[in-house]
């Protein structure tokens, strides 16, 4: 079987799950940690060789401050599982911002993890403009180069990019690492996450054929 | 009803379709013509302001010669069509290779079509990486000048991605203008178009939600 080396995941839909059960919207991101480092195993028990997890984004930044808390607390919660789990973590977004962490700014450059484990990325005050610009300035940019042109050259291509809640689109999601990878839509919110969610997206994928745009 | 602005076409499986017809892979691409002008005229009776066709790209460029030429022909002929019925047209991409067609020189400034046609831009020798190396060298550029420091800035944002063919990947499609669109993909071969296409593809874009990331 085929199987993507590096998977990329949206976990969207923890507002709305947590207004379904009677929640306030805040409340559904600490529901959305266990299924982080369940998703995490199952890609590593899988032969996954990296995992990128899309935490905020500069442009989540305009909502409410309860959220904005909710999600920044559980972005930290989450690399600190992952840390605790063993695996290569590393935290890629915009460090000169005050919404950035201070927790995570060791992070900033890849953690050495446990052996068995794999690479676990965490997008955290990411935003594509941000880690595009990176390009400006330099000099001599080509197909060749241009990967380790962006902010976020320390994140490899994706293969293939998860996303739930039911929502077709990127959202700003890695433009670069995106380019030639197969994109999987779940339904279900993040919160219900399941171990067969990701099982069905790598079978899926092993059906797809690769191209690199050829 | 939320009508998309603006739609990008990727319309694939053309040799997959010829395969299938008995013909050579190369016979898809002429096949695709009528419907590219099908298309077009859906979008804009439906209200669309701005179409963009995926012509090829110079990823596109490794394939035989027999198909290089039919794709290249098939681009050709395509804005002639689109010229011919009144549309502002643009032709993108990069015209320093000798698999530009000279004849399209033309129009790689925008064209100025017929009252009540729309713009249809059509990407030829398009290469994502020579879209996002125009970053390179300049200055200051941040989230409001980004799209404008592109090679493909005459091209505006995209609402809808239309893809044929079944594959569910961006292919290097205009990354910076495909970050927040919705993406909507068709199992059925573009040679197989029909006009029911596209208007299925709009009803559905109708019920999805704007957050432009937020």
């Amino acid at each position: 079987m085929r199987i993507p080396s590096h998977i990329g995941i949206i976990p969207d839909g923890n507002r709305r799950w947590a207004t379904n059960q009677g929640y306030t919207k805040d409340k559904g991101y600490e529901h959305g940690l266990d299924p982080g480092i369940r998703a995490y195993r199952s890609c590593r028990d899988a032969g996954v060789k990296e995992v990128t997890f899309y935490g905020f984004t500069t442009d989540n930044t305009r909502r409410p401050a309860s959220q904005k808390e909710a999600f920044i607390k559980a972005c930290v919660e989450a690399t600190r599982m992952l840390v605790e789990e063993g695996a290569h973590v590393l935290v890629v977004g915009n460090t000169s911002t005050p919404l950035f962490p201070k927790e995570l700014m060791d992070y900033t450059k890849r953690h050495k993890g446990k052996e068995g484990e794999i690479r676990a990325n965490i997008l955290v005050n990411y935003g594509w403009y941000w880690d595009l610009t990176n390009i400006a300035g330099k000099e001599a940019v080509n197909k060749n180069n241009i990967h380790g042109a962006i902010q976020s050259s320390d994140v490899s291509r994706l293969d293939l990019i998860i996303r739930w809640g039911g929502r077709r689109r990127l959202s700003g999601f890695l433009p670069v690492q995106s380019i030639y990878a197969d994109f999987f839509v779940l339904d279900e919110y993040w919160p219900d996450f399941t171990e067969e969610h990701v099982r069905r997206a790598i079978e899926w994928y092993n059906t797809q054929d690769i191209t690199l745009g050829g």
